[in-house]
């Protein structure tokens, strides 16, 4: 397994690959991108796994500074998945100058986490047209837990015509249902155990909505009223169309439940689909 | 030659070529564009020439609709020129859906034509990006007639990290200097025969910046006058770095002089390097 830390020397590396199957992350790698790259494996025999914490995509006030930088373990990891090549840039070399042109993604990512994340979506949708035409994959895979930044990448591909096969991987998660994220470990040992009331609060709006219960404001409204009586602040709880991420029309089946809370400090998003 | 109108049928074509220089165009081909078709063969076997007048880049007032479209003779140009394969996408099939993601342009768009044409490089950025996506080239060119497109596309395309190369080629002229352009037709015979007077006055400025004057102000001031008393509409005539496109830094000696004006209803740009 190389490790490569610049753009023309990655492009040098992989010009001799007919087929690259990729995996964008931000490290601190656990079980869920372990599984990206299982699934990437099925696509290619050269899977490349790019490792960086893309300042783009985070707020003033959010947890650039303190995410978790983890290299060398997460290359350990790696090397015993069959990943060909890690390509870890570092700032300079991915933003040589301040970056004029970006990526203005769909009308969609105004809302949900992006109504929380100002030109949080703006800094993904650049920064992975980077990556991807750094590295010219036949085909990405990115985590279903981040539901609404694989339908921004989804759409971006298609309306810019990007030439790569966007797949989506289902959410690992712990034995509790949490699901996996690297900012699970900012949880106290306290609000690790709180923190699956999420997953349950998602489950139990996918039985009531199997049950035929189609308000989906007052579903949504139960579900925020539970999470703040158990301490969390929550930014919404969001029951949307798959194909659209808007409200579903009328008799729509295929929908996703979505949510983003905090416990202390720690933002936590999950979502559960649900097709009726 | 082949004439193909799908994105996927364009994709399924290319596949076979190992490298592919394009050149894309509005149509309306003069030998401005047939000289880039010249270029594009020094850098491959296949050409492709996409022709699509883009929406996206005329504003609402602008000459979208009576922007002249004459496919069958442009196809018997390049049919005489070696093209392998004629791009000529429809709407429906570049735009499926309205185009909710778009490439901001770099901070340059919004001077010189861009302060004059709201969301025209927007427009422009979104559809080359689109194109090249689509056609995959290792090398693109371009006339320097539209300076400023140029230099956006060459700031997009670095920021984005887009695998091609943008070649540049020299503005092609009639013998009286008027540089080519498909909005020449446009002119009446009288207008016409005034139209040159613009090359005359970057000519003008070149001169004297060569005879080391260092006014720029005063220069752009003296060539709009002596245009406005040639009764033309002056959008601008400025004096830039070529390297950046704003004002030049002192002692910076690579220039180049640029105008827009408007003769009639019909506007016209040019513009020329100067390097002292």
């Amino acid at each position: 397994m190389q490790v490569i830390h610049t753009v023309s020397e990655l492009r040098q590396r992989l010009v001799v690959e007919p087929t690259v199957a990729f995996v964008p992350t931000m490290g601190n790698l656990h079980e869920g991108h372990l599984d990206l790259v299982r699934i990437a494996h099925e696509h290619a025999k050269c899977v490349v796994v790019s490792i960086f914490v893309n300042p783009m995509q985070f707020g003033a006030n959010e947890d650039f500074g303190k995410y978790p930088r983890t290299l060398q373990a997460d290359c350990d990891k790696l090397r015993s998945h069959g990943v060909a090549v890690v390509f870890a840039p570092t700032e300079a070399d991915l933003y040589p100058q301040p970056q004029q042109v970006t990526v203005e993604p769909p009308h969609i990512a105004q809302e949900l986490c992006g109504a929380f994340r100002p030109g949080h979506f703006r800094g993904v949708a650049t920064v992975v047209l980077k990556l991807l035409n750094i590295v010219q994959p036949q085909v990405a895979v990115f985590g279903k837990k981040d539901y609404q930044q694989l339908h921004v990448v989804r759409q971006m591909v298609e309306q810019l015509n990007v030439p790569v096969q966007i797949v989506g991987a289902e959410t690992m998660r712990a034995a509790d249902g949490l699901a996996l994220s690297s900012r699970n470990q900012y949880l106290s040992p306290i609000e690790r155990t709180e923190a699956t009331f999420l997953y349950l609060m998602l489950m139990e709006i996918q039985h009531t909505l199997k049950n035929g219960v189609h308000d989906y404001a007052q579903l949504e409204e139960t579900a925020i009223n539970a999470l703040v009586s158990h301490e969390w602040q929550v930014d919404y709880v969001a029951i949307r169309s798959q194909k659209t991420l808007l409200s579903p029309t009328a008799g729509e089946r295929d929908l996703v439940v979505l949510a983003a809370a905090r416990l202390g400090k720690t933002r936590l998003i999950d979502n559960l689909e649900v097709s009726l």
